[in-house]
């Protein structure tokens, strides 16, 4: 049956009685059929995966890069010349702005932010020194919805963390440059700023060169912490293009403001990628030199081994359109069936990214979670996309597609698309007394 | 000529004058010979990574662990099972009492001490609370010479470092337990217990024992960091065994006191191997609450392929051997030629590990090296086997004798030599006013 919102509130009580019926009919149905469905994490497929399989054995029995270093041995905290080479072509720096890191980005901002915190960065003291001196916390702002891992980051480190409004274009500017202007404990903000986490929308021009000034109204030792995840994870050749944040910071004189992140974990193996970390050779100087008292350095070998598989931005890009071909089919199948549900909930159409987002009626994310992992389906914590947990709406709730099988898809958003239909009708019911 | 230290004192000064002329010459003349030679960094030679070289394309297309875990994508902070089998085995410890993490044993150990001061480990408060408490600093015990990156780890973290002296046998128990017993603010103590870096002893039976037993006397949430870096890196099949101080602490009921670290560093590839920790499961659990935070997880990929390449414990020593055929050579070509020096200084003639610990004549070890660096040939700086780079009888160097060719070895051994004997010459001379 087709419900809308308007239908929701003009329906009398005898009618909800009998959608409510119908809908727990079919809700036992499919709890009786005793699904097991994960739509929680943003993974890749096998098949994704093995799109990189030719890694393993590329070397050939060659371990130097192209400079003479021997990736087997000992030495270099910030990544081989190689990977410099291509990953700053990636992100749109200079070889000298880029560091090559380990197999994870996070790690990269955990570092970046805790030394930040304990140790200070380029041009100001540690960010602890102002919790001691004011007896209050460092704040960041968390554009909401946006990535639970990124708040627990933060909150690890005692930050406390300020939501602040995302619209179609990015966060909203004026509300962020009023926090900044009137906070000097606001030492930062998170963005994960083409395919956001969980919204896939892209940050307009106008928003990034507004973030790009961002460094002249913050107080001191303020980053932006610009997790460029997705920066090449298209799902169609007419995406929306990012604007450079760091080129238009060296406009500005603002490019000790910004900290940039992006890794290969969605384009060659999850968890066994390369990361890394573009910044201000100001700033990455001051990074390693903290960097290097927790560590030798990081896996080379690996480094090499994606230079060689992926050779060029082209190369990128080449492989990024057969992850598309796997991936476009399945956010397919899941914004196909959410048609179902106009009206009663409101849902992006990414064109890129790993995720699509969708809006209950206020107050039923977390009804709808439950009722589907109740029915076997599993979606990621409703709550989970904002700080602490805390959507004030209750209406957020991630779809993570990339990683099921097609049918699975289908199915599990079909048990979607009935829970979210049986919890309106039961609040529209419950409102009614 | 053959000079040693009775020589030295009985001589009179017209020869003592002759002996420094006819040094100077020879140091003059290899001075002269613009020598570049290296011998500071315990890293392994080419022909020895070369060992391991099978290792890349060694998966051939399939990446699942044994449990059917596709190491390819996320998943897991503690490692894959049969590189837990594999690794605990050889450390001598449970399945359930190890972590299999990245590819440095270095960052395990920051982050373990790390997370102790400002998070808390099991069992007790973070170390920083009795720091706020006592205003006082935190300490660790520093067995001297040690291994500098260890001291590096705690001197960051804010960590004091108090020396204990080495013998034979180990680090002096008797000082170890009375410093223990008498500051709890002492929280643990570093240790690199078979084939110690830089002297190559094998802490003994006894000494192990007792390091058991340290827990018992030590204050809340004292930690031993058993750095087992040289586990398996013998150089001739007789070399002392170390006894299992995990399996000690259980009979003693403080396996939560240590923490043990191993690596492939120096098996496979040096920062492209895999590191571990092992640990009481209530210890390691506590460990990836907070390591969750900061990072997704270790390259299992990598893991996958050192499981296959190395099999077994018994294939982890088969490689050892061909490890020490390549080292034992250049140990020995040291060990001769310092034969030059008997009476002048004192060494260590170590049966594994990366090192031979060298004790100039109290007070000339800044020299002698100042000297080898100025004929070209480069030593750890002295001092640097010392908490904040302070020998306080400025007498021990360093000789990290793997790296080299034989021929540059031998050529930089004599220039030492050289060095050794001028520089104690001279001082004798100084002496003499």
């Amino acid at each position: 049956m087709s419900i809308d919102r308007a239908a929701l509130t003009n329906a009398s009580v005898a009618q909800l009685r009998e959608w409510e019926a119908n809908l727990t009919k079919e809700y036992d149905a499919i709890k009786a059929a005793g699904l097991t469905l994960d739509l929680t994490r943003g993974k890749p497929s096998a098949d994704q995966l093995a799109l990189s399989d030719a890694m393993d054995g590329i070397l050939a029995g060659n371990f130097k890069d192209e400079d003479g270093t021997d990736t087997r041995n000992y030495g270099g905290l910030d990544g081989i010349k190689s990977a410099k080479q291509l990953f700053a072509q990636m992100m749109g720096v200079g070889t000298d702005e880029i560091l090559i890191g380990g197999n994870s980005s996070l790690t990269l901002m955990y570092q970046a932010q805790s030394l930040a915190m304990y140790w200070g960065l380029h041009g100001s003291e540690p960010w602890h020194a102002e919790v001691v001196a004011t007896d209050k916390k460092i704040k960041f702002l968390a554009p909401v919805p946006g990535y639970d891992r990124h708040f627990g980051v933060s909150d690890h480190i005692g930050i406390e963390l300020i939501p602040v409004a995302m619209n179609e274009h990015g966060p909203d500017m004026d509300q962020v440059e009023a926090l900044v202007k009137a906070d000097p404990l606001i030492k930062g903000i998170w963005c994960v700023p083409r395919f956001s986490n969980p919204s896939g929308i892209v940050y307009s021009d106008a928003v990034v060169e507004r973030f790009a000034q961002l460094g002249k109204i913050a107080g001191k030792g303020f980053r932006i912490f610009w997790d460029n995840a997705y920066a090449v994870h298209t799902l169609d050749d007419n995406a929306p293009q990012l604007a450079n944040l760091f080129a238009l910071c060296k406009k500005y004189g603002t490019e000790d403001s910004v900290y940039m992140f992006g890794s290969t974990s969605k384009i060659t193996y999850a968890g066994a990628g390369v990361a890394f970390m573009a910044a201000s050779p100001a700033n990455l100087k001051e990074f390693q030199k903290h960097l290097g008292q927790g560590q030798i350095g990081p896996d080379k070998v690996n480094q090499l081994r994606h230079v060689k598989f992926l050779k060029s931005v082209d190369g990128i890009h080449a492989l990024m359109r057969k992850h598309a071909e796997l991936l476009k089919p399945r956010f397919d199948a899941v914004l196909t069936r959410l048609e179902a549900l106009k009206g009663l909930g409101e849902w992006t159409v990414p064109q890129g990214g790993y995720f699509i987002s969708f809006d209950t009626i206020p107050g039923l994310a977390k009804t709808v979670v439950k009722l589907a992992a109740e029915a076997g389906v599993k979606f990621t914590p409703a709550g989970a996309t904002f700080p602490y947990g805390k959507d004030p709406l209750d209406c957020n709730i991630r779809f993570a597609p990339s990683f099921p099988k097609i049918a699975e898809i289908e199915k599990g958003t079909d048990v979607f698309v009935t829970c979210v239909k049986l919890a309106s009708v039961r609040q529209e019911l419950a409102k009614r007394g």
